[in-house]
């Protein structure tokens, strides 16, 4: 665990309309004066504790060791669902064990994982109905100015862990699916680049997603003429389809759960699809 | 009056779609570097003043002393209405005179109520269409880094206060209103648990609101059966009618200024409804 | 150039729902830790550069000398574009070399454009999709923290201008067209008040937009009645046409592109328009 670096990120369904953030970052300042707050997003599509994961993974290793990152998209407030505080070597990440760090948990060596029950990390008064602002925002700022995991209460050993779509490889195909739209219309995957590249190898391969068919993967959003969907990896190392100068989800009519399919043609002939219905 | 701490609160009608929010922002960083600028909301409905009240009611208590809250929902920018500050124990309010600050007025032992007049608080051209940019930040910065309110400019004994819609309590029932619904679509009402909690006591009671009847006031949003309507008391600690995992402004058909009705049983019967249509 | 002052603004059209920003942010703080960054909008209509070009000279004026302005509207990530530096007498700008910075060049002295090519002002792994958080994110960071525009890499000299439209500007006649609508349905022109106030000088004139004729400019929002459409200059000194307690955009069916017409009464008489459907 490294030493807080005083830099807090926010990542919740609250929306900007509402006093909700507002009043978390109240919160932290009256703690943690000094404190640098920054705005993952605020929002996650409500109560879909996948999507914070997913956003949060994305954005969490660009920010400095010992950054503390708070995670509320919590449908369970004020239930018997436990406030953790998850430690790996480089972050901590306070929120409510739902399976919002999933991914986490996944991609890390997780040095401890603890609950929050100690009172004095919290408001004096805890309502119902928002722990953002009594419990994970005051915890946050606690920890963002030198109290240790330690202290917020017991380990916990059985986290939360929500079932993450991954993609079923096959030698000759990967059955993957779209996770997410982001703001630009690009159609994101679970498959990523490194699967990609053991499976498909040097053989050739076509993407097919929603009747569509695409052959290549480019580089770049302009590689491919404007208006025509083109596959890429995405910023986050997964494949996406885009559209150059257009929204891809639109262009393709695609959404959320679809289902996306890299064929591989290992013996140099295209196999016929085993779906029918595409437009070759 | 607390020292100043530093830390400046913006509360609009701006939207985040245009540049005028950051505009706030480069003249308080200009006039007093070492601000922390803290977003509570930008998106109030354009012109609602009451509903910028609200908000900033529910946010304000939460920050640390000495912080300077400036709200600009100013229909009437470069008319006669008065840029004022307003001195609490604890924080200072700087904005238009035209209501806003409602609620800070009730809420508060007031300190005093200041005009501002003197130039040095403004920027060098004062724009007739733009005092969040010209007047508003700049007072705001110059009052974040130690300047008194009693500089601003002459005393005003007269602060517009506007008409706040407060519920009407009967000995057998309370009549109040929505008043806000939220991002995640709860439908929050102007009746206050205290307000509850002395009129209904210990008799039994049932709430109507759109025809809808709901006999319980669950503790948290997990209470009830996905999908069902229940009431609960808020962060705010005001009555609010919710949906386990839905929004409840379109289970029920709700909308700021509807009507929410507290039927209390005194008698151990509960009374015919004064009004008919609701499904019982 | 003056020292930099530790401030870093954004804007770009990244929305705010997905990571992209809050990753951003993390590589600034990763580099310079005491950053002090501010939004100035993250909502610019994906890949218009020039809107974003509109918005950026809006607010960079009001920020305090040395600060450093990152703009990326980026629709050629990846490609050939070139990320710049551009260097003026108070400021800073980092985004690709696409237009982004036309208005800059065209209201400052210019003291010198740089091209990004030093690898030490980038992160180590380059993406072929995100120079936001590869390139531009760490430059604006290393030159916020005293690194110099010249050791970015060479200089550009011909740095790309997009073409702005100017209104043209005739004795009797100023042409103008519609720019941009702001948050409260203002429609805002590129007809400037120093233009509007040489061409018209003390003669009679009138305004005429989408079939509707406005006779006065008034001086703020609150000068016409409510509800009726408005002339004024707004906080940016541009004429626009706005409806007092409502939308403008809305009342004159007005959009982006729209022709705005100023017609100067130079004899005296009114002269007949020269294109007809206007309701006199």
């Amino acid at each position: 665990m490294k030493p807080p670096c005083g830099v807090i990120t926010l990542t919740t369904d609250f929306g900007v309309q509402d006093s909700y953030v507002g009043t978390m970052k109240g919160v932290i300042l009256g703690i943690h004066p000094q404190a640098r707050i920054i705005d993952i997003t605020h929002q996650v599509t409500p109560q879909d504790t996948l999507e914070a994961s997913l956003i949060l993974e994305n954005a969490y290793p660009y920010f400095p060791p010992g950054t503390v990152h708070v995670a509320v998209v919590d449908p369970g407030v004020g239930s018997s669902r436990r406030p953790i505080v998850v430690v790996t070597p480089d972050h901590l990440f306070v929120g409510p064990d739902n399976g919002t760090f999933t991914r986490i948990f996944e991609a890390h060596e997780i040095e401890g994982v603890f609950e929050i029950t100690n009172d004095s990390f919290m408001l004096a008064n805890v309502s119902h109905t928002f722990h953002g602002r009594d419990v994970f925002a005051p915890a946050a700022a606690h920890l963002a100015s030198g109290r240790t995991p330690e202290e917020v209460g017991p380990r916990v050993t059985d986290p939360r862990q929500s079932e993450i779509p991954v993609p079923r490889i096959y030698p000759d195909q990967i059955c993957g699916e779209v996770i997410y739209i982001d703001n630009f219309g690009n159609v994101i995957t679970n498959i990523s680049r490194k699967q990609c590249d053991a499976a498909v190898g040097d053989h050739a391969m076509r993407i097919r997603i929603n009747g569509k068919v695409i052959r290549t993967i480019h580089r770049t959003y302009q590689d491919s003429e404007p208006g025509a969907a083109l596959a890429l990896f995405g910023s986050n190392e997964l494949l996406e389809i885009a559209v150059a100068g257009g929204r891809a989800d639109r262009r393709i009519g695609a959404g959320k759960g679809d289902t996306v399919i890299v064929d591989i043609q290992l013996d140099g002939q295209q196999r016929p699809p085993r779906e029918t219905g595409f437009d070759y």
